[in-house]
């Protein structure tokens, strides 16, 4: 089993492929589609559902997980993170993939034990999991953080707890 | 000049293939794109990704002009109808092709006369300005006035009201 975890941004999209299940997954891939600022949003928004089909067709994972939006300050960051969203769902359903949402908070919550953990517990604790040798990028941190728990969620003891959404 | 006019939505997309200038524009085709409830909201923005592609590769638009997001009703709207235009911002840019923004209550106030123009007025005065045979479809009027708007943002006496914004 494939999962390709994604952290959904404009700019800075983090990505993870995990191969295994919930008791033992080692990262096959990780890091971070960048887009510099001077590309328009609608540049930008393409060359990340490139970048992820290109890497849906290298690692072709059986499943997709993202995380869910929880908290947003404005309505145009709302927009924007909508936006966000669209591209790793547009690359996941050309290549006929399910793709899974995951609040936030709950998956920090089964990473590190709680709720509001900051980025580097994120990142420290997806490093002792997959024992990478580094610590990664926050954002591909949280993209596999996102795709561990996605395997999670497969676990009795987890699933309820992660509420996995189809979107 | 061909310009592609696009009413973003997840599940009904309205699009508008225009000739011509801001004096004299002929509709090449319109229509609405339309997804079933039961797709996944990321099959359903894939798909109006692909139909959008294909009308591209179809009909050759030098240029594509969406409607802005002004008045939203809640987070979860504005998410929505982030992600609703990521769909047609992607198959621009996939196809080289500039996008420009135009505040929905400027398009009307183009088309019509006023900001606050209903949904049959625009169909109205759309089917008046193009000569069509038939009242278009209300999604498809929309994008037929935004494609009508950018051509007029072109004329001088009314580029300063439109305020085009590339997105």
């Amino acid at each position: 089993m494939r999962t390709l975890g994604i952290d959904p941004a404009v700019r800075n999209t983090g990505y993870a492929l995990l191969e295994g299940d919930h008791t033992n997954a080692r990262a096959l891939d990780y890091g971070v589609i960048s887009v510099p600022a001077k590309i328009p949003q609608s540049g930008a928004l393409e060359a990340v559902c490139t970048g992820l089909k290109n890497l849906i067709t290298k690692w072709e994972p059986d499943e997709v997980a993202v995380e869910g939006i929880i908290f947003v300050q404005s309505y145009r960051t709302a927009i924007s993170m909508g936006a966000a969203r669209a591209a790793p769902m547009i690359a996941a359903a050309s290549h006929g993939l399910k793709i899974y949402e995951y609040a936030p908070k709950k998956v920090k919550k089964a990473i590190v034990g709680k709720g509001n953990a900051d980025k580097h517990q994120v990142a420290f604790m997806v490093r002792a999991l997959l024992k990478l040798p580094e610590t990664p990028p926050s954002d591909a941190a949280d993209a596999l953080a996102i795709a561990i728990a996605h395997l999670q969620s497969s676990d009795p003891l987890k699933a309820s707890m992660l509420e996995r959404k189809q979107v």
